[in-house]
């Protein structure tokens, strides 16, 4: 079966403004890593997949962390001396610092100041900032406004609780075949910010919407979860069966103007990293392939060096790189329905890749065989080949039982597909069989750490 | 002994010009795949060195093949209705489709027209097209010609027999001091096309003449066969010796004025892929070396991967991508004594290459041996080194029993040629012994399918 | 500790006008390989550190080689005619061919000339000659004043002797914890030539007596020699133990304004080969590494292939390739204090690295610990990190007991010195411990050759 077939059944112009509509849906919320906005959040992505919602108590240890207490928040505003809301927590939810304990005062501008953060960069934009771990209350606004301000006594309210309670993350699981898994993760604590990341939120439920309809070889596991602690928690609780993920890809960043940029595991060159590069080359050949970096999105997690998970990270523009990144300006117009649908699109050729990407072995290594009786060759000789009869002769020549097909795409410059499709037609003539799925694939890029762990928890 | 220096005595004017001399010999006779036009050229080529012809039995298995029937043919036209022979055979043989069945009809443009071949964007040029594997009738003839043609009714003959006989193919061995061997194919099926393949033909005739002269390391086989069936048939009738090739080299359209091309083995880094690579880079800067791909001449068959044998191509413009290919314009003027003289002193650069690079081990490994008390350095000091000295360092510094004279050559920079001098010096200087030629160079380098079938057939 | 710290404490420009005027002292000394210049040398370098003084009877073979007679010289001139001095050894030592035989006769021009060495291409510049090998006398001269001799008769006295003696060298041995050594060595037997190699020996004397006082995990042993056949003889002389020595550098012609070019060990990837790298590639950025080749100074001897030795040689401008290289242009002018203190620099760079390049492993591998508890991460959520930061996540993510910090440096870009730092703050917070040395660093790269006979030598 191919994926993108299917998909491209769809107009993608209504797969793009579907898409949007559903960041738009999601965006007004006021998310954080716990309470009440993911949880409306991941009951909105519950509606269209089906999504199994876990509550982690507070106080809960996680490997070196303890999942943090509960945050929730009613109200905030700062309001000057005649009554004015001057900062308005109802009309944007970045104005309050993520986290902020509840407070209640009225202070002169100078106690204010601390509490206040801006942009100087960008002055009309509102930062997005967080204290998760350290006790604090504040409010982000435009450096404009922060200069504006006169001497007078503010009153400032910060309606929020921070009290035990959970931490809540969703999981979709679609069963396959076989019980090795694809990972799609994504982020899905941030408030108002649409890039970062509700286009990852938004793409990876359309896909699995759309997986949900198929006949699949992985089973695949969709996390939308808060950053960091988020996929912490999930790690620390799923230690025993983690070995089972083959492939993942965290999402973020993926609905805004920039070509694709891709952030290799840390393996460097598993699997989904040559199915990834692959693909881009191919179908976007602006994109750019990064390196393993310990700092980004929940990779740092699934790739720490305990796990080295083959996770590698999907984006466009680059997190922390673009001037939008973390401020009110990642909105629902800087991301658009067009890329977000390319972006579906450009996962469902990964998934391509991964699904049809098997070993065989040529039956008649011995010269070629004879492709012109079988009908898969031209029929007048002196004239040239086209793609198709070469793909047919490079699978024939690297199908050694050991190569997979996408060595084989990799190596003769074909895109995967053509590969494919020759394999597929050799295999119907008799002239090709799938080796066996041994142990090479799943164990021979683990770590000793990896392997281990996984190991012990079995025993 | 050194090719080269034994080849260099003659004068490279004559030996272009009789090289073109021979292809002007064998130029219009009509081979085909089988049949007398390629028995008179062979029996053309067993004038000048040992050849030993084999015949096969039409009908014959070979691998996923089967020897085809023989084909001969006397004439062939088409007549106007006025009786005139506007295409006639014996004015080029490349009028008829090779292979055509007989056919002797009289019938209107509009019947004939579908067996008819041009070349729209070359109108003046008569393509060649062949249909080994599909019984058909045509004619092939120049594009502005057809176009001409008047409503009229034409005569059409293709005086042509489709019979059982034989498949015919010339071997010329030369004994060396080691039962390994070199093997030199070209193909020997095309009617009048020069560069494709009579440029190959003789440059391999003159350098099995010219070896067969000489003392030689190596054992030598020159195949003169069709393309395709008849390397695998050698292949198919061959199957217990094969696993003796250690070099092996395809040699086809090496006569025009092109740079060099040589396409790589299957293996990539046989050793015959290194010492071309670094024959061309010394003697032909604007050489390209290309990677193995599994479409072009018989290296498709010696190295499918049940063979894998370490053979590669040495052209000078790539088949397929220069106009005159595969058509009349592939003629006597577009192949030049001057580049059929040094291809095959090319041939010789590589064989010299070969036939010395052996495994030499440092006897005085510890601290540099006193060169200058040997006459073999610079008697005042103080002043720079020359190529020699410099060759004689290296030797020393890498000579280990493990590494090449050519793995020198290629880590040093310079040419194998002054790296074997140094060798050599300081071999009789005591310096430096010959390495035992363990199984090292020979299968190393062989995949497991290769040597399991060498391993079957001898048993 | 940090070398380069404790270095940076003195002012860099101190430091460079000290060594210049140590090297001015040096300069007019008329070494050679064997006498009294070398010894004199030596007793100067002795007065600031500790410094054993070999003395090695001629005759003393030594490997292929053997130990040459003492040359010593008092006096050597060319007089014209009229008694006048000419050419006057006491005016420049390079007159004289360095290990002339003695000589008193009066000559014609044209008996003379012979015995005349020139530069015509920089004719006002003397060369520097030798003849150590070859029994033979001569004067070297600028080619301007040689052009203008009139046919005279000259009287030719070169004072000196040839007799068995002692060769001379000395090595300056600092232990440190381990007995593994760290080998400088430099060559100091070239009369007044600046750069080559007084800045070698006066950066190697400063560097001595710089580590002297430090506490260090390596030993080191510094040579001061005559080239090749000091560096054989005392390989020669030490073959037992030289098997310690584990990182190794000659120092070269690191005194003119040039940049840096270090030339690395025939290993090709030993540590010092990739800390120099490191090195000049972070804080020297217009520097070049260069492949191994046999031609050069001493490392010749100490990676010859029985040896092998980890040892680069770094240098400024390449020896041989510059005009002044031996010639009386090469003087104290000629070398800068500036480029001597930064050499001296470089080198405690390189050390700081090898003395801290260990292997850690991640006590807490299973996901990211959380530095933010432990205040090494940055408290408010949102904002980009720094380098000290981004060093300390690298750390984590890599040091898994089997990579380096040279190597963790190297993967992240960042430079070794903020690597080590993160690696001694995560220890100190317990999330990082110091990996046993075993064997792996030591003998994984040494070669066979290497190996044994270190092995031999100890049984």
């Amino acid at each position: 079966m191919r994926l993108l077939n299917e998909l491209d059944r769809k107009d993608s112009t209504d797969v793009g403004r579907e898409l949007h509509r559903f960041a738009a849906e999601l965006y007004p919320i006021c998310r954080s890593i716990t309470g009440d906005g993911i949880r409306r959040t991941l009951a909105m992505i519950q509606e269209r997949i089906p999504l199994q919602i876990s509550e982690v108590p507070s106080g809960t240890p996680v490997f070196d962390w303890t999942v943090p207490q509960e945050w929730n928040i009613r109200d905030a505003y700062i309001k000057d001396s005649s009554g004015k809301r001057i900062v308005d927590f109802r009309q944007c939810n970045l104005h309050v610092l993520n986290y902020s304990t509840p407070v209640r005062a009225t202070m002169p501008l100078r106690e204010l100041r601390p509490h206040l953060f801006t942009l100087p960069d960008y002055p009309d934009w509102i930062p997005y900032r967080t204290s998760y771990y350290e006790a604090n209350w504040g409010f982000c606004m435009a450096n404009n406004q922060m200069l504006a301000l006169r001497d007078d006594d503010y009153e400032v309210c910060i309606e929020s609780t921070l009290e035990n309670g959970h931490l809540t993350y969703g999981e979709c699981y679609l069963p396959g075949h076989s019980t090795d898994e694809v990972l799609i993760s994504c982020h899905a604590c941030h408030p108002s910010l649409a890039n970062d990341n509700l286009s990852g939120v938004t793409v990876a439920t359309a896909l699995a919407e759309f997986l949900s309809k198929r006949d699949l070889r992985y089973s695949y596991r969709f996390l939308f979860i808060p950053g960091t602690i988020g996929a912490i928690t999930w790690l620390a609780r799923n230690q025993e069966t983690v070995g089972r993920v083959r492939h993942g890809l965290v999402l973020t960043g993926i609905g805004d103007a920039s070509a694709f940029h891709y952030k290799k595991s840390r393996r460097g060159n598993a699997e989904i990293d040559q199915a990834m590069t692959h693909v881009l080359q191919h179908a976007n050949p602006s994109s750019q392939i990064l390196e393993f970096s310990p700092y980004g999105y929940d990779e740092r997690q699934y790739c720490s060096p305990g796990f080295n998970l083959p996770v590698g990270c999907l984006m466009r523009s680059i997190w922390g790189t673009f001037p939008e990144y973390h401020t009110s300006a990642d909105n629902l117009d800087f991301i658009k329905p067009a890329q977000l649908a390319e972006s579906l699109r450009t996962c469902a050729a990964v998934l391509d890749v991964l699904e049809n990407n098997r070993r065989y072995r040529n039956l008649n290594p011995y010269c070629e065989p004879q492709l012109g009786k079988r009908d898969l060759y031209r029929s007048t000789g002196g004239k040239a080949i086209g793609v198709e009869i070469s793909a047919r002769l490079w699978v024939l020549s690297l199908c050694d039982g050991e190569r997979s097909l996408l060595d084989v795409a990799q190596r003769s410059g074909l895109p995967f597909s053509a590969i494919n499709d020759a394999a597929e037609l050799l295999r119907e003539n008799g002239l090709l069989s799938v080796a066996p799925e041994g142990a090479t694939g799943r164990t021979c890029e683990a770590t000793n750490n990896g392997r281990s762990l996984v190991r012990q928890s079995h025993s």
